[in-house]
Formats: C-alpha cells, structure tokens, sequence
C-alpha cells in the first residue's frame, strides 16, 4: 500500500473489532452518564466531520430515543458562550475529537464550565490527549487513530461508538444486532467492493451527491465531505427525496450520486433515481434487495444487517474508497491535501 | 422590472408588513398551540427551501427556547411514517409549505395521523390550500406567495413568522424588538444595497459558500441555494469557524464567501476572514460595526437589529439580490430554471 489513507481505510475493519469490544467494557460506566445520571438533555459537540456525526447522533437520540438532543460546532460554542448556557445547564455534554486537542472544543468546554453545570463524555482517537481530566468519562479509541490529515477510519469507528452508545441508552436490541453484524461485515464488504469502487472512480464525474435519510444524515454528510477533503472535488449531502426540492437543477452528466435506499419503500425512491438519471448523472446505490430493482448504474447489495442506522457503516466506506481511487485517478496525493491541517490549533 | 422573481425580491418589504400585522392579530391561537395546549416537543416539517427553514426555527426553539424541537424533510415522513410514531406523539407539528400542495407533507401528515396523536400549526402561502382541513390552526399568508419558481419573498415572510412564532412561545422582548426592526428597515436596506449586489454579483466568481452561526443556519442554508436555483452555480452553507475543517480546502479565486460575523467576538472571526482571503475567495460580510473591521472585500453593517436571529432577513436580502443579479449577468432567466417545478406533486 502506498498511502497512509489507503491502510486506514482498509484496515477499518479490525478497528472496528476493538472499537466494540472496549465499548462493552465500558457499558457500565456509558450506562451511568447516560440514563443513571439522568441528565434532562444531551449536547453533542464536534468539528468538520465530528460535528457531522453529532449532527447524526442527535438526530438519533431525538427522533428514536425521545430525549432532546442537540448538535453544536465547537466554534459557535467558543465564540458566543453566554448564548448556550441555558442549554448546557443540566446537559450531558458530549464532546467529540479524533485527536482530543481542537482548540474549539477544548475552549468551547472550559468556556461553558464558568456558565453551567453539566457532566462530560467524550470520545476521542488519541489516548492521553487534552480531553483527558477535561471529561468525567472519556472514552479513548487509539487504535482508530487517522494519521492521515482527512479522517476515514476514525470517522467509522466515531459513529460505531456513538450508535454502540444509543444501544446502551435506548436498549434497542435489534440496533445492537444490526451493528454487530455491520461490524463483522465491513472487512469483506470492504474487500469484496474495492474493485467496483475504482471502476466507479475511473468514471467521467467530477462532483458527488450523497443522499440518505434519517439517521444516516451524519455519515452520509461525512461522505460528501471525503470527497471535498480527499480528492478535492465538490461534495454535498441531502435527504432522499428532498433533493428534487431545489439542488437536483445543477445534476448532469459530471455528477455522481450515491444513494442509500431506505428498506421501508420502493416506488418513489425507485422514481427518484430514475430522475436523477434522466439528468445525466450516474447513480451508486445501496439497497436490502439482492437484485438491482433501483434501477441504479452501480448496485451494491447490503445483507443481513436489518436495521437503517447500522448501512452506515457499509455506506461510508464505500465512499471513502471511492474518494481514495478518485484521488489517485486525478494524481492528487490524499494524504496532504492542500492546506489542510490533520486538526485545527487556534493561535 | 423584468423578471418576476425581481418584483418579488424587491418587494418582500411590504409582504412582511402584513405577516407583521396578520401575526399579531393571531398571537392568541399561537400561543395556545405553543404554550397552553403544552405539546411535549415541536415537530418543523418541509421540504427543500421550507425543509430549511425548518432546521433552522428547530434550531431556535431548542437552543433557546430549551424544548425539544425537531426537523424532519416531508419525504423521510411520507416514505417511513412507522418510523416516526414515537417522535409524532404528543408533539405539535409545524407544517411549512408555500403552496400547501407539497405531496410529502400533505402523505406525511396523512400517514402520520393514523399512527399517532399529535396536534398541527401550518404555515403557507396560499389561502385555501390542501393543507386547509388538515391542520388545526393554519397560518395563510398569500401576501408573501411567490409566482417565480425560486422561492425568495416566501422565505423571508416564512423566516420572520417563525421568529414571531418564538417570540410568542418564549416572551423574548429581545428578540421581538429586533424582529419589529428588521422587518421595519427591510425596504431601505434592500434600496440601499442592490447596487452593492449588482457590482458583487459582476465579479468573477462562480461558486459561493454561506457561513453563519446558530440561529441563522437555516436561512443561510436557503440563501446557499439560492445560488443554485437562481443562477445554477453552487452553493454551500457551513458554520463559521467550522468551515477551517476540511471544506476551505477547495476555496479559492473563482469562490464568493458570504459571511454574518457574529457581534459577540472579533479576533476569531477576523482571522477567519483572513484565512479565506489568503487563498483566493472574495469575502461579503455582514457585521454589526459600522466599519468593515474584518477585512472583508465587501461589508454591510446592520444598524439597530441586536439580535442575531434577526439578521437573517438582511442576510436574505442580499443572498437573494446577489444571486439574481448573477443569472441576468450570465444569461438566464431566473424565473424558469431549467427542470424545477414551483411544488413537487408526486405521481
């Protein structure tokens, strides 16, 4: 392998396996600040693509888990501290960072440490980082750790823990099996679709859209963004059906779509496709179907895992991989894209 | 005037006059759907531009208003309702459509209703619409209706309703007065800016980024697809200082980055300004200091709006009128954007 993001995208998997066993570990301890603690609101807390999966997370936590549960950038927390105060006051506050030193949730925390009272817990890739005596509970996943600037396998081993962490809250036993099953599958899913994914690479689009709904809105977002921060190509993210609200005017000939089929319909997404295609663009999707019945370009079957959350895991490394041949294909070196920082250090 | 689109842009001062007054004659029912009927949660439903606004008012009402409040786009409603029982019961829901003829939202609260108890408040833009007898109060505010396909005036009126609705549901004398005043200051503003916009709009640009903070994070959104609905160039919508993680990446000279600097720090968001700056794009801001201490290309200070929240009807404003400047400068007709249907009707 030539490129530091090339094994860490291909070596998720074993990460993965980690990721969940420490988890189980700490369920106790997960249970406790979670529902023991019985904070009145949960604030997750992120930037780039952390603050992507807290976006994901609090959708999680909100529409399935019934609590209120918000989103925030770090720097909007940072800059206007007083603005959060009454949303922090009696939150578990959940910060997340893969290398536990962004200054704009470092300074987000102790900013809102003199406004409220809240209790902390954090996941970060790094063991012993700044995040550490800043937590009540942090839970540190090294061997996820991206040395590469763009993240990829710390973003898959991120949303793993955060559904892992809604399993814990919610006791939603057919979550927890479907992530297993995500878990054990994401090393041949990733083997057995290398191959298409540089085809699909090798394809004349210059620009992506992925779309997903629900719960999926996190990672299929951080999906987008690989290709911005990987491949330098515009990447953006919609809801399903939504995109024929507006942005679907500018799809033509130069865009890839990639698409998560949800497993509850099949006429209007079956619909969606065809006028995303009747444009010009090119559509990968995921389904639950064994058959191709989308009508997609590029079909990739997702098996046995039943539950909607857990395709995540499948979807996003499909567009890591894609993003990481595409690169290669343009002659872009993914692991310096230009002017980007593996993480930012506010003077 | 040319377009219809330009009409509507240029008069969504006065339609926001009247959404003022129809408001307040309305206070008492709002109050009683938001505050005494006492909903659990609040459920904003939309799609495409609506779909953002959406975001945006949940937003507001859970950070500030510390009540769980939730976005859904009507297509993950209609497509999965199963999904969304628990989340549907006991809450109010905010329907949000300029024609009340959107199939997503009219088959989400169809298939809603038979899962679950829950009480509507809608708003729309057309009087006597399908949402009429699906919904137990019904805001109608066929002033604000846009004929053009784009929506602009429907956004703006829909944004400063839902600011009503929260100054209603909070007490916010605060934001309330800000609101009186940028609805007041609407028309000079938008006089005293469109040449400004003219001259941005002839710059060599050809994509644009939106960035603002909290509140304005749906309205911007809208103002991002502005540029891709009006004049078929790409637009984007980050926060802030979020935008330094992974998106600045592509930034460069042939970029427009439209910014609200949010009036509670400098030294971070001047850098910020900055750090665009040095990699090619051109920067519009708009600021509450009278001088353009930022660095900006391009400034607009707001006078007299404190609150933040108000400022997305200015920050429309010239989303709005730069955007339209720029499809007359390239040629098309801004008024038929080529594939967009004013509503989806589904088949």
């Amino acid at each position: 392998m030539m490129f530091t993001i090339e094994q860490e995208i291909f070596s998720q998997d074993r990460a993965l396996g980690r990721t969940a066993r420490y988890l189980q570990e700490y369920a106790g301890g997960i249970r406790a600040a979670l529902r023991e603690d019985r904070p009145e609101k949960l604030v997750f807390l992120g930037c780039g693509s952390s603050y992507m999966l807290a976006a994901g997370a609090a959708h999680l936590f909100s529409v399935r888990g019934g609590t209120q549960a918000v989103a925030l950038a770090g720097g909007e927390v940072m800059l206007a501290p007083g603005r959060y105060a009454g949303l922090f006051e009696g939150a578990l506050v959940l910060p997340l960072s893969r290398s536990g030193e962004t200054s704009e949730v470092l300074l987000a925390l102790e900013r809102m440490k003199q406004r409220a009272r809240f209790r902390t817990l954090g996941i970060t890739m790094k063991a012993d980082s700044s995040l550490r005596g800043r937590t009540d509970l942090l839970l540190e996943l090294p061997w996820a750790f991206d040395e590469s600037v763009c993240q990829t396998r710390t973003v898959t081993n991120l949303y793993a823990a955060l559904l892992e962490l809604f399993t814990v809250y919610s006791g939603d036993e057919s979550l927890r099996e479907s992530l297993g099953r995500a878990v054990e599958g994401q090393g041949a899913w990733i083997s057995g679709h290398s191959g298409d994914c540089r085809r699909i690479a090798s394809v004349g689009w210059d620009n992506v859209t992925v779309l997903a709904d629900g719960e999926l809105c996190g990672i299929a977002k951080e999906g987008a963004l690989a290709f911005t921060e990987v491949c330098m190509l515009r990447g953006e993210y919609f809801r399903l059906l939504d995109y024929r609200h507006g942005p679907i005017v500018v799809a033509d000939g130069k865009k890839l779509v990639i698409a998560a089929m949800g497993p509850w319909e099949e006429s209007y997404q079956k619909q969606m496709v065809a006028d995303i295609r009747k444009r010009g663009a090119a559509v990968a999707a995921l389904g639950a179907q064994e058959e191709n019945i989308w009508g997609a370009d590029f079909y990739f079957p997702v098996r046995g895992i039943a539950d909607y959350a857990a395709w995540g895991l499948p979807f996003i490394a499909l567009c890591q991989m894609i993003a990481f041949y595409k690169a290669v294909e343009r002659g872009h070196n993914p692991d310096m894209p230009d002017g980007l920082d593996p993480y930012i250090s506010l003077d």
